[in-house]
């Protein structure tokens, strides 16, 4: 597989005015690009998981909803949008950024009377949330690498940083939000190697995380996400880096299921546990995030089956690892409570997960 | 598959003289008896895994040295003994219970002169630590019951018990430890529900203790390693009930990589974490588990890739899923420290996890 550093997880081409992704499925073992030609495909896409994490559905959704004004537009019919709206909302109910974009498009649409006009308001409104986020991530980077860079300065050795999950650029456009300070670091010369933990069910660690890093040259080494307690009581990380699906007012982040796990070992080490977000990840009505966030339950057969590649074969293949009688559950995120976390990373900076911490950088 | 109450993990047939294990690595998808008919077998049987769990190993390893014997004997060669000691040895360097079942053997046959009576000598030791190994675990359950039937007698609902690893009847020869105070309290008329850990990388938990508690029509879910502190954070769990491969004087525990990860969260949520054990695993020379226990390090293949029934298959597969050039590491054990503990479950009955409760039960 070539260098893919110019590649972006979503991209539109002004030539053929299409909406192109990378079907995420198929990675690491196929690289597919997917044209998405109308909202009933994206919402499918973001459904199906075609694409994941917060920032990039954020974007796919404001794609959507101009996908869906080209559809209403030809009919002139705002209720054909807002049904649009609402199917795009119900694709995955706990990611605030998909409500936020879809929201965001449709309070630019509301002054617009002309329907024939409302497919170049929305496309310029998607390109503008896409670069808003791929600057995000960038400064993300560059506020996060002061971290990375100050265990070095003191250590003087590799810099060990365990993930979860996806947060790298396939989470986002581009840079990703956790990996952003791992790439600034690793492109500054500082030396880091990258715990990864696989992230059952759908293994975003194992097959995303560790591609993007393999593509990018980072030194790093997939474990279970059952391995990260020993490696920290072990001394063999430095710190732990995440991302945020959903964050709370007062610091509480909602993230893949298991980060709360490793939250608890980093802090029972001694370890500094960070949670990089752009601010489009925070819901300022929350204040409790284990009461109020909702956790979205998945289909079970992400438990029961494993995807990936036979030994002998080309094809993707899926293997049931229970026993066919035996239920399973799939609940998809938990919840970390801000107390275990040592400082959000933000567009804006690096704060306390605290109300005063958040609040001062975004008042 | 029918019932399978009556079998064990691992039997001797006096008819003709043959020592049988079931081959775990087949199961749930096949229920696969081999009969090992050497030490060389045994070994590769205890190292590939066929047969896993610290009692059991114990059990197989005091057969294996009665294989040496009917070997060894035949040519009179204590130097063989002792070489076919070493060889088992080397096969698990975790599990005390190996050491101690070869030692066991070896001080039994040390004052026998007569190279044609050890084999005699050898079965029936290797016989009484199974009969022994069988009446431990009977005994854990015994006393465990009262922990489940406590916590019924409040609610008046479905305990809910979560389990990581296999630590059942399949670990032992009967009954199992973490799962023999379940499987006592399921007889008894208590209702019980226990979350099962899938326990990557090799899947124990959904394949072997969702298949026993499926096998005794226990009700169970399986779960991914990374849900267990989503459902302690949310009332779902009453208690957490694991086992132990090694146990130091002071009540630390290695068990299987994340049992650790599941005591930082029981803690934090104030939910009980008991390790049934038979007292084989406590190594009375150690006092520091994380410092002092040394951790297996494993084929990285088990991380990347995973067994199971492909979809439309009947033969066992194997699919990769990570990068082709992404490295894995593979630690098989962790150390929960004793204050994360709050009871031992002992075939001597139940003890905090300290120095002097230990003492108080096998003084």
């Amino acid at each position: 597989m070539s260098e893919t550093k110019d590649l972006q997880s979503i991209w539109f081409s002004e030539q053929d005015a299409k909406v192109s992704i990378i079907d995420q499925r198929h990675l690491p073992h196929l690289l597919v690009v997917e044209e998405i030609e109308s909202v009933a495909a994206m919402c499918t896409a973001i459904r199906e998981m075609h694409l994941r994490g917060a920032p990039l559905i954020g974007v796919a959704a404001a794609y959507g909803m101009y996908l869906a004004c080209r559809e209403a537009g030809k009919f002139g019919s705002r209720g054909r949008l807002e049904e649009a709206a609402k199917r795009l909302l119900a694709t995955r109910p706990t990611a605030v950024n998909l409500a936020w974009a879809v929201q965001r498009q449709l309070d630019g649409l509301a002054g617009i009377e002309d329907p024939l006009q409302w497919p170049a308001t929305a496309l310029a409104a998607a390109r503008e949330i896409e670069a808003e986020d791929i600057e995000r991530c960038r400064r993300i980077g560059e506020h996060g690498i002061a971290l990375i860079e100050e265990i070095y300065n003191q250590t003087r050795s590799r810099v060990n940083v365990l993930t979860h999950c996806n947060a790298g650029w396939l989470a986002c456009v581009r840079h990703g939000t956790a990996t952003a300070p791992i790439y600034a670091a690793h492109h500054r010369g500082i030396p880091v190697h990258v715990w990864v933990d696989e992230t059952r069910p759908r293994n975003q660690g194992a097959r995303l995380t560790a591609w993007e890093l393999g593509q990018a040259r980072v030194p790093h080494t997939v474990i279970v996400d059952n391995a990260g307690g020993h490696l920290l009581q072990h001394g063999k990380v430095d710190l732990v880096m995440v991302g945020s699906d959903r964050t709370t007012r007062t610091g509480d982040v909602a993230n893949k299921i298991g980060t709360y796990l490793k939250a608890l070992a980093a802090n029972d080490n001694g370890i500094p546990f960070y949670v990089a977000l752009p601010s489009s990840t925070i819901d300022w009505n929350l204040r409790d995030g284990v009461a109020e966030i909702p956790i979205e339950e998945r289909n079970a057969e992400e438990v029961s089956f494993v995807r990936g590649l036979p030994r002998d074969g080309r094809e993707i293949a899926e293997v049931r690892i229970l026993p066919e009688e035996s239920p399973a559950a799939n609940y998809a995120f938990d919840v970390t409570p801000a107390r275990l976390i040592t400082a959000l990373i933000t567009e804006r900076g690096i704060c306390p997960a605290t109300e005063q911490g958040i609040a001062a950088l975004f008042s």
